[in-house]
């Protein structure tokens, strides 16, 4: 049975309403069936679903189109079920990331019946696994016409301020080989895992790059998330593989970012850089005059945003996007993650405004 | 249906036989039948049996006894099964470790029906897996009276000559912490991967020392065998272990062991250091006279046993012993493993010459 949201309620029964219905990436059913039902109850939007991706829009004639979109899923839960409210705080799994965004989405999408500008909002499946999945993603590939617009907004958590751009980011498995030997004899050998202490030490003393770009600093990262060797008790290990993963400012491109950490290594010290995965960032584009348009409108101050989030999706299709939404993104992910009532507020109220105004005003 | 082993068929012939019995660890039943069955038929021998460790015995009161010891078991195949003569090599599983030496012992188990010194044969079981299921182990446990000597001989592959003591080994796993943080903002955790840089650079820079006993140069080892961390790709790992080898020599206890190899660590680059297994080494004792008697009767070149074997445990349970046996130690566990027939005849030659020898006319 399909739950019942009730889209009239204050935005913070709402998000506990949307934590208390499970969703980890890949079983968003039950949540999308939710959304799909209660905005299909609203005689202003024209509803599509895809997957778990459910996509809902105003056809108004308006000069202006404006995404607002928002992922359903979570990471899996870490003991922080059902929600609970604290004082002023909404504490619970997705609490932060990004149910709370979700909920100020589709209190705006039942409250605006007549925007200035037309809307299409997005509440899409599988944006905290490997990239294939992702909704948004699936929806670009297969109906692209969905995803014009003159502009984006992903509710993503940035502390009810503008993160603007994202870091791009890279992993990659660089393999050290070597050459097995029994240990009674290690000489006989070539150990892997002591000629990987060179790159593992270049790694502990890179100091990564602070960028500035539109006047944001973007911090980059670089390190070790994973290391891997072992044959058996007794042998010269003669592989070892250590996975990397770089965050990298948006002025480079993923290429660019795969040669300067191979720039960093000395090339005796491994025999193959394997990239994994690797996905470009997007530059904040604050002189565009749309997203100039909404941060002036706010009066906000933009921060650059540090993780890779669907802004970049948006970027490389020529939607330029920002990031707004409530929730510290400190806390994303954390077995103790919330999002403030205040912050709610304070982006339905804002975001509500923005909306209603007449673009020109601006 | 237990298959007839010909005891009085050539030694080369024999191994052959032996290796096409197929005798992995834990599997060594159809050939402990067999030889417990060809024993079972010669006169001068009483035979008991301890799960797939046959133990065979002449009891002629002679003033000394004396212990001849081989391992039924091997590695498991590596595509080299069945045997198969290669001019004078008999190639296949165990044909070097530890068939041949195996073969040698049946032959003149069979031969010597009136030896100077009274002989324990012992074939035992599972000695190349963990030292819980090793039959020697067990015997010494239920039957010590069994391993009651003067004098032990391990035919474990010392090509042809004499290989004393043996070296001990340590086994441990360097535990190496930090704190989790996601990766697009890494400054906030530490890495514990790249904090274990400086115990590999330590294990790499490490020169193993050589240490002279009677003469005998132990080449000691150390080395990480297995290293391992990784929560998730975006996640700063806040764990990485590294499992280490050290084979010592002879002179130093595992204990003294533990504290070399933990007085090489700068203690600020770990957290926890966890011995998981370890076995003493066995002095070479080259001045106990029942070593010397033999080195002295083989005219052998006394080399340093570089691998442990069940010499140790004898040496512990207070008798003498030495490896001679045929193969070259380092083709040991190799897929291409193989024994010189010559190796095979010059060690049943010579074995049963000083077995046959008055015990006082050496």
């Amino acid at each position: 049975m399909t739950p019942d949201l009730d889209l009239t309620a204050d935005v913070v029964a709402l998000t506990r309403v949307l934590v208390d219905l499970p969703s980890e990436s890949g079983a968003e059913g039950p949540l999308a069936d939710a959304v799909e039902s209660s905005l299909a109850a609203l005689a202003h939007l024209s509803v599509e679903r895809f997957g778990n991706t459910v996509v809902a829009r105003t056809a108004l004639g308006r000069p202006e189109r404006v995404i607002v979109a928002g992922h359903l899923d979570t990471v899996p839960a870490a003991d922080n079920l059902p929600s609970r409210l604290e004082g002023e705080r909404i504490h619970g799994l997705g609490a932060c990331d990004m149910k709370g965004g979700v909920a100020v989405a589709l209190r705006l999408a039942a409250e605006l019946t007549a925007p200035a500008r037309d809307i299409t909002y997005i509440f899409y499946e599988c944006e905290e696994v490997e990239g294939d999945r992702n909704g948004l993603r699936r929806l670009a590939l297969h109906r692209p016409d969905l995803l014009s617009a003159d502009f984006a907004l992903l509710m993503e958590p940035s502390d009810a301020g503008v993160e603007a751009g994202c870091q791009g980011y890279l992993e990659a498995d660089i393999v050290v080989r070597g050459a097995r030997a029994h240990t009674a004899r290690a000489w006989m050998g070539v150990n892997a895992v002591h000629r990987s202490a060179a790159i593992l030490q270049c790694l502990a003393d890179h100091e990564p790059e602070r960028v500035v770009i539109d006047g944001l600093e973007y911090r980059e990262g670089l390190g070790a998330v994973a290391v891997r060797a072992g044959v058996a008790g007794n042998v010269v290990p003669d592989e070892c593989v250590i996975t990397v993963n770089a965050r990298f400012a948006p002025h480079r491109s993923p290429k660019e970012a795969e040669e300067y950490v191979r720039g960093l290594l000395p090339p005796s010290a491994y025999d193959e850089f394997l990239v994994t995965d690797a996905a470009p960032g997007a530059l904040p584009g604050l002189a565009r005059p749309a997203i100039a348009s909404l941060v002036a409108f706010l009066g906000a101050t933009p921060r650059p945003k540090l993780g890779w989030t669907d802004v970049a999706r948006f970027t490389e299709l020529g939607v330029p996007a920002l990031n707004f939404g409530p929730g510290d993104p400190a806390l994303a992910h954390t077995a103790g993650e919330f999002v403030p009532a205040e912050q709610l507020r304070a982006c339905e109220r804002k975001l509500g405004e923005w909306l209603r105004s007449s673009p020109s005003g601006v």
